[in-house]
């Protein structure tokens, strides 16, 4: 990798999303060959003792407690933030006016206003922009995706989807900022249904209207104040109608008892279906039409060399985890960089905002109780 | 069985679905011991010929063809009404003013108004009457509903089910009455959401909201005069909302490649989980709360003697199939005749008012763009 | 079904499988409509009182404590032996002396030389003789013999198969005639393996040697005399090697937790691959080389019309109990005596001999230390 | 990791299993936090231009043609021996009369002889030498092991294992070395079933006697000379019988379409029984005897934090991939040579050696047709 051009990435955060960047950066270059190598330049926290030990323990060579600083170190030619929801517009769009590259964590924005203030920086930077919807660098999402679009699920009738959780069951577990609305902008909308949301534009198309129901089942939980006010949805199901036909249903909960990490999908067409399961991500079921007296949903295991990503890893049947969607969507973001993104799978900021304008849609229609038609 | 008293029964209809509650009536005795023995005394069908073979064929000592006969026929105890929707109000008005016991197939009527005039009936005829909402009699159906009446998954927060197949997608095969508005009502909301409603209204409880979307996707097919139009939907989508606060998501569809008979739900509280699928109804999936490092979905295979009617079949593990539920139903049927049904398990004229009422908010709902809240 | 001729059939045993059988003779003529209408004319037990209530519940007109009584009847035209395995042999024999067909429970006898002659009785009387193997009758099974046969799983490499309950673990049962050498000839070998040798023979070909090993986990059970001995094993092992070149291996077990009535099997070839599992017997799981990327096991739900007996049942998806492969086997039984088998699929006492001597071929291996050829 | 002593690792081989190890030299220190920090100093391989680039690609500072180079720079204080079998045992057993640490692929050696001699070398040489039995590692495997170590399981009665996929179907796959029995001692057993054979030891303890069945399918492969023999099994089938009183099966095949990377194993106990299979290796299905009516298998998916390595990687529900289990391997075998390992998970080339004995009973008993007490 000798000869592959150096390029210094800043990351806002450490701890939590931001530990699953750092690992793709310091591990891209192992499997993926990128054409640039990314080196870890900076890391920015608001502890210092804690971000300090953390940047040791990474290599970098640097740290800060503001996130200006970060923006500003001239090193720092990429940011990736994985800051809370709130230190996603400021600084992102600072790096943009600086020139940097910027990959942010998803949600993009607190609501579709803020979104569209940063799409619209990343439009007029003339630099490459991506908000970490990772799952679409899942292997067995994108073979889904290459069935669709080769046609070979046919007319798209359904697109069903869950994200579901039991992580804030626990009444007695704290309040944090991501049950603020404030610094949150939503609860389970923006934090899972917007994958869900991402992914169903990404496989099946644009979404022309929702009509959708939510609940607050803990409405207050322990704080530094004692009991504090919980104002963000625990649970969000929703009606989709999208543009080319197809209807649909979504699920997004942290209720969901037995249910850690399932993001689930299953969509049907007129010719075939296709489920996927964010548990078992290295398989994808497939149905398809035509099978005479063998028809049925196969398990197919998305590990093979003819499948995406099959010929980087390891051989036939030797599973990945979950990481690897982000050293993926990291190799992707590289790519691009250099201008040699053919597939262009990652989310843009104009797909981070056409999904907030979706998320405040779900609100929208769940506060109104009517079907809710997404801005253009 | 030679000392149980015999009760004369007649089917209105003797093909599809009568089929099996035939089938029912010839072998409930077997192995369910009812209080009473149902003897299949005449069948009803429009075509003589047909008719007359399937009597001849299951043992009915008279056949007919226009239902009042069958009705008047003074051997006909009981009228288990299977005939198309547009034949369920009339012969079952009829009958409970003679006095029969009925039980009549899904859904009750075409429409809520219709349902209502039904139940009324019924309600003033002093009789047994019943909807043949079969799944409730399902073992797996059973346990679950002991596991949320006990308290075993504390508080629900979700409710979700679909009902899919892929039946209809075949834009050539021909319209029959169930592609008539006229006569079937509706189209899968009637026909498959029903058992939904049914379901979630026998889980869960009451449904304060729906809000809905519907789908023709094939919206001519061949019939007597050429291309007929079909008008009820081949699909529907919906939010549910609760009484008792929780949420959900419901699907109904006949175009759902590789789904033969999914009529699944996984219903989710406080205290845990269950999952239930048609295509697999010996099994119910449960995840509990508070296991410890053993934490899992198990799949239960309802056959246990402690199990619903698992004492009443064959050893563990020996699996039963769809239609049994048929016969639970008829023994439940027969033993709420003889007085003797504590359990109240099968679904009365009531419940399939009710069902009717949910199911006109669903169409309604995915017509008005708009939350319904089921007239009361 | 009045033209159809009434063929009278006596049971012995009326409890256990005796139930199952009495079952199909009362059902078989619902949905298969074979050209012999079965009458259940006598049972025999040995408890005068129970079998009497046994006769009265199922309406046979007559019943005896003594099955030369029953054999002997001139309205018996078929046997069904259902009786512990000491009985099987004296009471077979004498049938076909008289000119009854015989179906008799499996395994055929206690050990290989009794089945000899029960064979060779049955080769000199010409009548119809089978062993109820009633798995051969499995729609799913179907199937995979159907694709072994049409060559679409190419030349077999392995067999592997699994016959496993929890049914025998607890100590404290008592010791039946199940545990007795003398009575039921072996334990597990005979009760479960011989279902697997059965379908090795019937879906892969002859076993040419056989290595085992067995065990007895509890060697005392409560009987009448206090504590008796368990001389039978509770659980056998083995490898098989096949004259077509395919080896495999085989468990039969009553000491598997979990596990209620696992019949499991997985057949490789150069083709393909079927996975089938009596828990879930409504589906094939099935591997074919050749789908490019879309490569992976399908759950084929057997019950679609093009499916062996798919026509019979209900529609697509609604799936069949395990009494049912009794009803298909007794069909292919009448078929049989009405000169019109062309599929030929159930067991003869050939069949019921040959698997005779692998069972002994098991016991003798696991005892012996080695290799064991089965005599030819 | 500053303070962290590094510690300088060798690799020979740079392909195939060798590029796993070097992920898990690069990776380890990112999660796992060792006591000391591998140092990739050197990569050995037979063609010059081929390991220099790997040496390239992974920043390792040196590289040699000859095993011998390796084994002797100053700067290996651990060496990875990740070369084909029959470079095993010089390089060492030569590294550890120098007192490298060593980590050995397995098997350990093509036959107990040569692994005896290797353990011998190990036992005087005062190192820490494992054999990279990996799937020790893997945390569902543990999670097993944990409950049989505890007792959960109770007395063990079975034990069954395979380890299958179809990487050898394809006739026209040219003839490696891992189809030369001078090279690789033998085929299906050592490389596979190998892998079972530890397994079982780690889980369930020692073997007493085995039988077992083997077959060349493909006994001419292409080659350098044309046509080459194979002289080495593509599968071996077992019985195994263990010291403890179970009994199992045994199966390695490359022969199995559809199987990718099946190593699956199921182990009753009086108390219950666990399931793993290494294409899902997230989970861990579980039964446990005493669940009244919610008796049922459970798919544990082991990733909680009170799971083995649950708190080092990501939250809940978010799975690992096969590679994982090397990154742990190594952290337990650096924190043996930092004389902290309290586990002790490793497999030790005494258990290598054991490991090959078993290996050569397969082979014997195949061969003579017999059971075969492996000897002490």
């Amino acid at each position: 990798m000798g000869e592959t051009r150096e390029i210094g990435v800043g990351v806002l955060g450490y701890g939590g999303v931001a530990r699953v960047h750092v690992h793709a950066i310091l591990r891209v270059g192992y499997s993926m060959q990128p054409p640039l190598r990314p080196v870890l330049v900076a890391l920015c926290g608001r502890t210092a003792s804690d971000v300090e030990a953390a940047a040791h323990r990474y290599g970098a060579p640097a740290f800060y407690t503001r996130w200006q600083d970060l923006v500003r170190d001239p090193r720092v030619e990429i940011l990736i933030n994985a800051a809370p929801n709130d230190l996603h517009a400021d600084p992102c769009i600072e790096a943009l006016r600086l020139g940097r590259h910027v990959l942010c964590e998803k949600p993009l924005a607190r609501n579709a206003a803020e979104a569209r203030t940063m799409a619209s920086a990343a439009g007029t930077a003339g630099v490459v922009h991506q908000v970490s919807f990772n799952y679409r660098h899942v292997p067995a999402v994108l073979l889904a995706r290459r069935l669709i679009c080769e046609g070979r699920l046919g007319r798209i009738y359904h697109f069903r989807a869950r994200y579901c959780d039991d992580s804030l069951m626990n009444a007695a577990l704290p309040r944090t900022w991501r049950q603020e609305r404030v610094r949150a902008g939503s609860g389970a909308a923006g934090d899972l249904a917007s994958h869900i949301l991402d992914l169903a534009r990404f496989l099946v198309g644009e979404i022309a209207a929702v009509s959708a129901a939510s609940r607050i089942f803990v409405p207050r939980r322990p704080g530094g104040a004692g009991d504090e006010e919980v104002d963000v949805e625990d649970a969000v199901v929703a009606t989709l109608e999208f543009e080319g036909g197809a209807i649909g249903t979504l699920e997004a909960s942290t209720f969901c008892p037995g249910r850690k990490n399932l993001l689930w999908f299953e969509i049907s067409g007129s010719g075939g279906t296709v489920i996927f399961d964010l548990e078992r991500l290295n398989e994808l079921q497939v149905y398809t039409t035509g099978d005479a007296d063998l028809g049925g949903f196969r398990t197919v295991l998305v590990t093979e060399p003819t499948h995406p990503y099959g010929a980087v890893w390891w051989p036939s049947g030797h599973i990945l985890g979950w990481e690897h969607s982000f050293v993926h969507q990291l190799d992707g973001f590289l790519r691009a960089v250099a201008g040699e993104d053919p597939a262009r799978v990652g989310a843009t900021f104009d797909d981070g905002y056409r999904c907030a304008v979706l998320t405040d849609a779900l609100l929208d229609s769940a506060s109104a109780g009517r079907r809710v038609v997404p801005e253009a």
